[in-house]
């Protein structure tokens, strides 16, 4: 790279894979990115670009000339044009647009119409659409003929004039059947059609749910427009996964580890500001107890073990909880024997645990009616943990509101205020310290 | 049902997908779960096993004659058979494969033989493929006729005569290619083995790399074995997500909601007792501090604060370094700028949050010197968070312990720790209070 050396650039990188390309790109300082790939010009894929962190990609598509990424952006599918395209600023967009041809850029233009994270934004725009009445054979040769389809797909649609999908035929059952039999013979009625506008993550759940491969996008009109095929859909699921597990840490889901700093700390900002109120909350229910800390110091010390293990236990029926409503598993006559379940599970471990606790507590500052309070304390906090661990995350998703963003605040807040009040009531009661 | 009405049963259910006869099944209650099955007989479609909870799964299974699960599994693709049956104790596996064919049963039992999670559990037995000398022709000529091929199928495979992998055929090429044109000048060389013994989370890393939709099995003398298609991964993606997602809250892995009281209960268990140390051990250091505690009770209200944002902050750092971990973007040089970007990040959003804590507790207490500690220690304890947040889950992925698993252990029990260090520690020495 360093001595610009084109031939041999080209030749190390032309058996890559993607992938492979794409990592190396990564690796590479932000500097000599754009330098890499002026200097493999055509030969360089864009699809690499597809393999990157959002924040690599802005930066080498602003770096490069537009009508360097026009040319590579036509090279691409439908799909993976759309996806290289959507994260730059409209004026960008519009700059490269610009230099593509119109038939090409009505058909970006129109993905890139559709809201984000829809189906229509992730669908191809090629694929294979052949009347009922067609006949294998037909079907074979049209296929071998025609220039314009997709490099590879798994089905083909069948529709009437007027693009309203029929069914599909598998592509082994077209291979596997005789030249004469007509194509409406082989269809497959029972299919799943994607209205554009659907969001991502529910058309993951239909491909989970039913094992599909690739299915047909229709617009609100009911035409066929594209097909969403698996492989696009394993990143959408890859990404919704990543999505609730960064949500539950109070982490925003589109933070890559090469977000900068700044970045990283403003968008981490608003969840730390959250919890410095509920800790505030949980700080002035200690405060209406000051007295008895006063009066027995050994409180003070032990009340953050009943806080903690509520927090944790909570935190465990909460995460249950947020993915059977990620994967809709909970609803109506399940969702009472979850919440009976967690009851219960709070109750059984929260009465082992607090025979240990209560006696290392007793133990620790001779005392063993310190032990029996921290102990019922304990089994309190733990019911406490498992029904809030439960109903906030259903409440907020009756609310509309994502229930892996927001639960976390509102259970540890919960376990934390309970877990003193418990502990410190039942202390300032059992020994009279008023 | 209750009825015991056949014939209606069937036609209710015959246009039903397998997924939501899963469904149904599971919405019935565990007695008329078998009930439903054998009603239907025949007209039952195994497929829909696949879709249950394992706990559902093996209780319908235990409960139907061997004879009828025998006839059911013979139905199904090799992979969803093997899904079916693993779950089993050794001596109803056993019972079931005895009334199976012996050429079916010898495939079955060589599956089974692979280790848990590995590809040759998941893989599918039947494939199609051919040698590199036949013609386009001759290969659609062959799947026309053959039988015994799988029920849908995306690409071929080109083997030799000892049945080592030459390369694959994506079906969308063979259909655009003329009859007289040989397979070998369609093959793609750049083919992905999968040994069978591979561990199903390192194929579903392989699949999204390259975004594949299906991939050779080969044994150890590597030759064809089986194929490993897409719809299989997406579950494995799915679950492994879920995995690491329930693992840092504490929950294990194979959790379900339809799980027993009693079995949810003790696998929670081991991660509240083992909080339950790291709880003491955080109580201990408040113990060193009790003269402090009982000379300024307001130290006993605010000490949680410091705690607990600490432990949200760590939480934030930790989750987004175990997930760069599972995709394994984090190694060598970007270790090293992630953990300087979380030390950053750490006292950026320290020093912010450390003026207002410092200002509410300030007011609250009447005591600007207060509000001076308690906001240093809060920047320390940011600080430590991120750094634990990140050197946690790499130091635990180097001893080769799962991060998900057991990071958020030490690193809650580092910022309650540090937490109530730093603010206790820095109040004693500033306030002179001991």
């Amino acid at each position: 790279l360093a001595t610009g050396d084109r031939d041999t650039a080209r030749l190390l990188t032309e058996d890559l894979h993607e992938a492979d390309l794409g990592a190396i790109l990564e690796a590479l300082e932000p500097e000599e990115r754009t330098g890499l790939i002026q200097l493999l010009g055509t030969a360089f894929d864009f699809t690499a670009l597809t393999e990157l962190d959002e924040s690599v990609r802005v930066q080498i598509l602003e770096e490069l000339p537009a009508a360097a990424v026009a040319e590579g952006v036509r090279e691409l599918d439908s799909d993976d044009a759309v996806y290289i395209l959507e994260d730059l600023d409209a004026a960008e967009q519009a700059e490269i647009l610009a230099q593509i041809p119109s038939i090409e850029r009505q058909a970006l233009k129109r993905s890139l119409d559709y809201p984000e994270e829809s189906a229509g934004r992730r669908m191809q725009t090629e694929f294979v659409a052949v009347p009922p009445f067609w006949t294998v054979g037909q079907t074979i040769d049209y296929m071998r003929e025609e220039e314009d389809l997709p490099e590879s797909f798994y089905e083909i649609f069948v529709v009437d004039p007027a693009f309203h999908l029929l069914g599909t035929v598998a592509l082994s059952h077209v291979l596997r059947s005789k030249r004469p039999t007509p194509i409406s013979e082989l269809v497959d009625e029972a299919h799943h059609l994607v209205p554009a506008t659907e969001d991502q993550e529910e058309v993951a759940r239909m491909f989970e749910r039913y094992n599909l491969v690739s299915a047909a996008v229709v617009d609100e009109d009911g035409r066929l427009v594209g097909v969403l095929t698996i492989d696009d859909i394993v990143d959408v699921i890859q990404e919704e996964a990543d999505e609730d597990l960064k949500a539950l840490a109070g982490v925003n889901a589109e933070e890559e580890i090469s977000d900068t700093v700044l970045w990283t700390a403003r968008s981490r900002f608003p969840w730390l500001f959250a919890n410095m109120f509920t800790a505030f909350v949980s700080a002035s229910v200690i405060g209406a107890f000051e007295s008895a800390i006063a009066g027995m110091v050994a409180l003070a010390v032990l009340m953050p073990i009943v806080a903690s293990m509520g927090g944790n236990a909570g935190t465990q029926a909460m995460a249950v909880t947020v993915r059977a409503i990620a994967t809709r598993e909970l609803r109506g006559r399940t969702a009472r024997r979850v919440l009976a379940r967690e009851l219960s599970v709070g109750f059984l471990n929260g009465a082992v645990l607090a025979c240990f606790v209560g006696s290392l507590a007793g133990f620790w500052f001779g005392d063993p009616h310190l032990g029996v309070v921290i102990g019922i304390a304990l089994v309190l906090n733990l019911i406490v943990a498992g029904t809030v661990g439960v109903l906030v995350p259903m409440t907020l998703d009756k609310l509309k509101v994502d229930p892996a963003v927001a639960s976390s605040v509102f259970v540890t807040m919960t376990t934390d205020s309970v877990g003193y009040l418990a502990f410190l009531g039942l202390a300032t009661w059992w020994f009279a310290l008023r």
